[in-house]
């Protein structure tokens, strides 16, 4: 039984000691350690995964007492997220998504697909799973988030994946899901922020396109980035191949974040991610 | 004895027909061949690369006759170009171009180094290369640049190449060297454009970092990107080391955009290059 | 209507003045052409994509006068290409495969899986397609072999394609295909061919991993290879962790190369590929 | 001033907890560390960089307590290493070199160039470094290394850099300095080992090509490797075009891999290599 524990806490000296003092003395077989200290924001962040039964909360006790009272600590066993994905008509995503979940992949539990579209029923219906069809016409940008949010709470989810989601969230909907909602832009941002990035580029003559993983915030696009990967291009791609040749850069980004997030490898700072993987 | 023609014209039917034509009927062995249409700019561009010694006057008035009034005809050998390089404080760009230079590596015959500090004069020196010191200290960026056009003038060169100049040009000094200036841009642009693009990708929490070489317009990094790379970088770097580890990838794609406009295989359409490489 | 010529036979000069002026005497619409010469083994290769309506059969003709007797001329549309893939066990690349033959990006169509076990079958119906196990248990290669040949001949295939199918295909099979079998290798090649090739890259300790696309022949991983990319390990991935990664890069580098063959953009050259992309 | 401590041991519970707790103990301020378990091997590698003026024989003389008989332990200020380059005939690496070494780039001293040529004596003589000639022509093997080590002999190096030194070296040489040779081999490893890897690159038809820094063992081009890196290329590169792309990769390749020695970030795990960077 793999159990992951997470410490991030204010730097000092002796933290590493003392951590692992804790688990020396319960006697853990660790198998893997990172430990990262952030200079620019003076923050300690630590992931150890061990085998073994453990006393959990005995554990976490005496770090408590070690540890400085802001500190965050985790301790618990990989369980698989629970998820809800959103996506409007595009499938590359969601497909990949799809097909990692049914073979465990992604140590998540996909509940439910949600889209302000119908085109990809046929998809998700393919792998059993609900879908359910929100649609926007007829209403108002709060009327159909609040919509949605009633059709999400209805999983409680631990995270929202944007799968090509293609509607801006409201902050009031983004602030319902602190830290908690993943998204793939299709740029290498922030080159590109906003819409239609692949025209964009494709303006712009760049020689690199790239699709981005991150964080959703309130400010769009500007959320800590997890996941970047980008990909040669040139003049010969119009905008229309930017599009098409970065679709297989998004899905592999978006699964690569997916599976550092839901393994609890990603830790935030600042604007920043700080990834043990 | 390689010579190369380039055509540039708007496009239409036949124009690889007849300029293949005209180049056959003259025995010309081709060694190499690109053509490209742009179809978002309508434009048409070929370069074609051959051996043999040929009556090019006579191959350019054929094709004069054949193809648009507009059309761009150039018939030349690969002659080296003339380059001043001008340089603030960093060696490393520069110190690359002047072993490529020492080796014949870049098609380009380096006339002089000109620099608004005194550090790089040591470096010049060893390859026996005129260095020329031009302080902007206590005088206008309109004294100064006047300054640096005459010490450039007396050279006539082809091409001026900025190895990491940190000053930036007016549009009366760019317009003087209209499609001939070079410069490396530390960051993928168009991400974070201006200065100390390596502490804005710091901030922003960047997954991959790059660096651009362009033509120099009067927008500032807003000049058609020739080439770009980029190389992952994770949490655990610092600004500093961002800084450090881009150095390379700066080195690296100036000195490959520098020989691809030196053999002649960029053409500008737009605000886009095509590349013939 | 997309229709796509492709020529192929000894270099001579003149080759490109002529082809093009039979199309443009035709009055086609060229929307895309490559042309490429190759010096080592002295062939010339063309492909050329146009609109419109053309009278293929005298196009043909008038170019069979004009090019030597051994070239290879096609003209056709581009149809979708009738494929069978072979599976073992593992899912990704056939997953892959499944999405994207679903929403139609592989210009092919798929007619059934083949497959030595039966753990894929509920993946391959969950996409509607005929799955048929041919157990290789208690039978000889000869045997199992004539059984799969037997099961994909009742659906005339133009290509095979090898979605991490683990069986060692006999000589005598690859002869019934020729170069119309394509497999994903899932290492560098030429490292590590054979078995266990993640094993193999753990054990000497590479820096890089990835994964091959090629046409099958005769000898085991040596045939042409279509495609290829790379992604970077280092000390902390064990053999299983390289595999992991390696899935991604496996699954992209087979769907690549099914997009370009079956779009008529790879050409054999000998021992290697000319692709026009 | 920055001091760094290296443990390599046999794996075993609470080294981490008692390494740290000695540093902690003499009050070191830890700047950066990195620990790591090769299970495969069964050892534990850790690097801790600490700034500050401790009594590094104690911090020693107390780990040795703690830590079996066969630890390695190494507590030293990051001195530039002494070092002796050997190179026959091509420039970019070498030339690379110099302008790092001018501008304390390597944490490195190049004491001498060697060469088994002339033709780099004018590049190493612009940056004030010795050059020894020892020609190779009517001399034996044995006798050409023997004149070889005796002039390197005099520089006493702690390593030997061979920047495209294209003889391969007796297992005698390579005994006489363990562990202590570094080499740019021109290609992926262990794709092409051996002669001319451009050239088999070439005739096997690869999309991807590479570099391979590693150290030198016995058994040619089977030494740890410490960087690898690659760039794509197609059909339309010759063997020549491969050489001369693949020589931006050798410069970056072995400029990186000589940093990370040079810092003592390098460790060597049976044929593997573990790196703190």
């Amino acid at each position: 039984m793999t159990q992951v524990l997470s410490v991030e806490c204010g730097d000092r000296p002796g933290l590493v000691h003392g951590i692992t003092g804790v688990l020396f003395r319960h006697g853990v077989n660790v198998v893997g350690n990172h430990e990262f200290v952030d200079r620019a924001e003076g923050r300690f962040f630590m992931r150890t995964e061990f085998d073994g039964d453990v006393r959990a909360e005995e554990i976490v006790g005496e770090l408590r007492t070690l540890l400085p009272n802001e500190a965050v600590i985790r301790l618990s066993r990989l369980e698989p997220k629970r998820v809800v994905v959103l996506a409007s008509t595009e499938h590359h995503c969601l497909g990949d998504i799809l097909i990692r979940h049914a073979y465990g992949e992604l140590n998540a539990r996909l509940l439910a697909v949600v889209s302000n579209h119908q085109v990809l029923e046929p998809l998700v219906s393919r792998f059993g799973l609900p879908f359910h069809f929100v649609s926007h016409a007829g209403c108002s940008r709060e009327e159909h988030e609040a919509a949605v949010r009633r059709t999400i709470a209805g999983y409680s989810p631990e995270y929202l994946v944007l799968a090509k989601y293609m509607r801006i969230l409201s902050p009031e909907f983004v602030r319902a899901f602190p830290q908690r909602i993943l998204n793939i832009h299709h740029s290498f941002l922030p080159a590109f922020v906003g819409a239609r990035p692949y025209h964009q580029a494709f303006a712009r003559g760049v020689k690199v396109i790239g699709a981005t993983a991150h964080f959703v915030t309130e400010q769009l696009d500007e959320g800590p980035i997890i996941v970047q990967q980008v990909i040669p291009v040139d003049h010969t791609h119009t905008a229309e191949d930017l599009r098409r040749s970065g679709r297989d850069i998004e899905q592999l980004v978006l699964a690569r974040a997916l599976k550092l997030v839901f393994e609890d490898r990603v830790f935030l700072c600042g604007r920043r991610t700080v990834i043990f993987d």
